[in-house]
């Protein structure tokens, strides 16, 4: 048995990892196309800002580690073609520019994704290369390339004001940039709603950080360098220059999808591979995992791309299990269970967004409550906020979404696993939350706000 | 419609705020035998220990409130009598004497429980009062009287190892006594198993505490201030005798059911009131919440004394809900969701012991994680010990227990969820759970816990 797995990220060394335990005699072989072995892309912000040491430090998946499970990792190489009639994969060194061919069993796609970048006048040079200065966020050599640029006190602006370009704008902060971040409605759109994002926000003035609201970028000055941005104002149409001697941009990604086109793979509605529970495309012995793969919503049932580390993994253990013969399912549909840190507050959301439940046509019901982490007389006690979503029809919880300085992380897990269990609002209030004066109130936030949620159901 | 309530603490306090939500007309009366409006009683070893800065602050239902409520809140009031078929309860003042009689419509009791003593030779003076230097905690002037009792440098000893015992070790120690814990089997019993116990015994240790092993109290030395107690070794039988200034009986609670009884209340095996879903008892138009009640346990449907605040006041919520009319129910079991913080470690539970599983006759599937809570490469990353219980059936989730610096309290919440859910462990590893460097790991160790269980389970 030959697996093949293209990709050596999280999704692709996962595959090989849980591939070997279930198969300890498959040749396993992992092709990657940057120079490092598997990191931690989710914490490149940490180290750029300094809260992890060294870039070193995100190697999780080392190369002694694929020798030690005897699954060959082959980095610095780029697969090009797939025949999935012949199950051939032609590849080339990226250092040596030599040309190879190798034969499969079974091949897992684990290609991700990669930076998107808009249509911004004077981004690129000519060659397509983007303007010194401008820099996406993306792999190890991207993030090392963003430390290079850092220079305390000068002027950084960023694209983007989702998940990544908030943990940027805090690193280059922490690193002692003046950072600007243009904003078109809130941050962190993708996820959380705009009441929730409104917290962030404040934190994120709060500790220096310069919002630019209602914009979009137009234009990217500087001959060779980037020397300003310049942001229309979306209502008005009038532009203004902002001098800038670093853009981080941050504006979502597209899913790296040219290997699976050659092997004939459907792609779904949102460009990405479309998997079933097992982790199948829909070429036989071709199986894909990750950022390059799309997946129904768990609520909506709506194709979503993956974009969370969490699923990524999740998806590697089960495409390279079922890769040698194992039973692995995902469930029906991903639940989209995120969290952050940033600014000194906690962020946590699962499921749709109001704005996704709506595009979906449900109109949710919502409880919100803004409580205490602790009971009222107990010192220490941090503010959180809580917000709940069910379904109008059924009274099911369907997302929910928790902004606080503390205990938010783990709290959200509650709520992923009551959507997970379409619990009803009502199921949720019966259930017991812990209580001790140092940890939580005997009613915990959590149960308050299915409690303001539950009160507006019965009386819709 | 008058609904009169005896006991003012967390379970009859909060009946009254249900009762008043759901019925603006009706009379509500409560009668409280103390002489303080309701009071975090869980909160009391962290106003003796000084976390807390004033008894005052354990103040929760204030005489304010009541008033502000329309509710009668009369105390120093020992309810004596009762008579169901005329529906009247006849009460006496503890200031004054006086007698008198109230007619109800509808009744609550809500007596709680009184800390039990055993029979230790010389722990009671002639007349039944407790030798000076000897004492309990239950109530805030049991609290008070620990506190004036506190004497820094030196000695105290504390008989029982369960929650409160160990609570009250820390609370003592922090004030600077010398503390002194016999040990018959493990600290926390009725909480976690041994080897979770064994984490949270050596931080005790490390920060000072002293464990008598093996040992029960045989006798309580000197006249009428205690000077020593007496150890007798469990295995052995030898008599070992240590000088103390304080011992503090913490050895357990019963249900303070006279009144229960004198309505003819139906008492079940544990000696609690029993009640149904609807927190009535076996007599029509009398209901009972919190510590004086018995309720099925959630996994065994063994019915079980409750003794946490979290279920007491939710038992509270129903019963006061409906006895004005309401329509509440409690689930058809209690899970014991139960939490605390002692020696810097968070300690957490849900469901049966393994002893009361096996007590029940369930041999259950374990399944161990001695995780971290934090990605590896992160820093500031805790050492977290995670373990969960299947029923070796149809793999269900029955229990879990979890220690570790931080991070604890809600993941507990995250299990009890399972359990309520009667989740399976396939179903729970499918589960997604957050991930970001600064928050959790990509699988989380709840997640690696239920992995190690379901390998024991296939293989079983």
């Amino acid at each position: 048995m030959k697996l093949l797995i293209i990709g050596s990220g999280a999704a692709g060394s996962t595959a090989a990892q849980f591939a070997r335990k279930t198969d300890r005699q498959a040749e396993i072989t992992v092709l990657g196309n940057e120079s490092y072995s598997e990191y931690s892309k989710c914490g490149l912000p940490y180290a750029i800002s300094g809260v992890i040491a060294s870039f070193d430090d995100l190697i999780e998946f080392s190369r002694s580690w694929f020798q030690r499970f005897k699954i060959n990792l082959e980095l610095e190489t780029e697969a090009y073609d797939v025949d999935p009639e012949a199950k051939t994969v032609k590849f080339i060194s990226l250092r040596d520019g030599t040309k190879k061919e190798h034969h499969y069993d079974v091949l897992i796609i684990a290609t991700g994704a990669s930076s998107w970048v808009p249509e911004i006048e004077g981004a690129f040079l000519d060659g397509g290369r983007l303007k010194q200065g401008i820099l996406t966020l993306r792999t190890m050599d991207d993030a090392k390339q963003i430390h290079e640029h850092i220079q305390k006190g000068k002027r950084a602006m960023i694209i983007g004001s989702g998940l990544i370009g908030m943990e940027m704008a805090e690193a280059l902060s922490l690193r002692g940039m003046e950072t600007y971040v243009r904003l078109r409605t809130h941050v962190l759109t993708g996820m959380v709603d705009e009441d929730m994002a409104t917290l962030v926000q404040k934190s994120a003035v709060a500790r220096g950080i310069h919002f630019i609201p209602r914009v979009t970028a137009s234009k990217i000055g500087g001959a060779e360098k980037v020397e300003y941005v310049v942001l229309k104002n979306l209502d008005t149409g009038e532009e203004s220059e902002y001098p800038t001697d670093l853009v981080v941009i941050s504006a979502g990604s597209k899913p790296q999808v040219e290997l699976a086109k050659k092997a004939k793979c459907q792609l779904g509605s949102t460009g990405g591979i479309v998997i079933d529970k097992r982790c199948e495309t829909s070429i036989k012995d071709i199986y894909a995992a990750g950022d390059c793969t799309e997946y129904p919503d768990f609520v909506t049932g709506k194709s979503t791309l993956i974009g969370l580390g969490s699923i990524g993994v999740r998806q590697g253990r089960v495409a390279g299990a079922n890769a040698v013969g194992g039973k692995e399912e995902m469930p029906r549909g991903i639940l989209n269970n995120r969290t952050t840190e940033l600014f000194g507050l906690e962020i946590s959301a699962v499921g749709p967004t109001i704005r996704e439940l709506k595009n979906a046509g449900i109109e949710p019901v919502v409880g919100k409550f803004n409580g205490s982490t602790l009971p009222d007389y107990f010192p220490g006690k941090k503010a959180i906020a809580v917000k709940i979503m069910a379904n109008p029809e059924d009274g099911r919880i369907i997302a929910a979404q928790i902004v606080g300085e503390e205990d938010v992380h783990q709290r959200i897990n509650v709520f992923a696993t009551a959507v997970f269990e379409s619990m009803t609002l009502e199921d949720f209030m019966k259930l017991e939350t812990c209580y001790a004066p140092p940890a939580a109130p005997t009613l915990d936030c959590m149960t308050l706000a299915a409690d303001a949620a539950l009160m507006r159901w019965k009386r819709r």
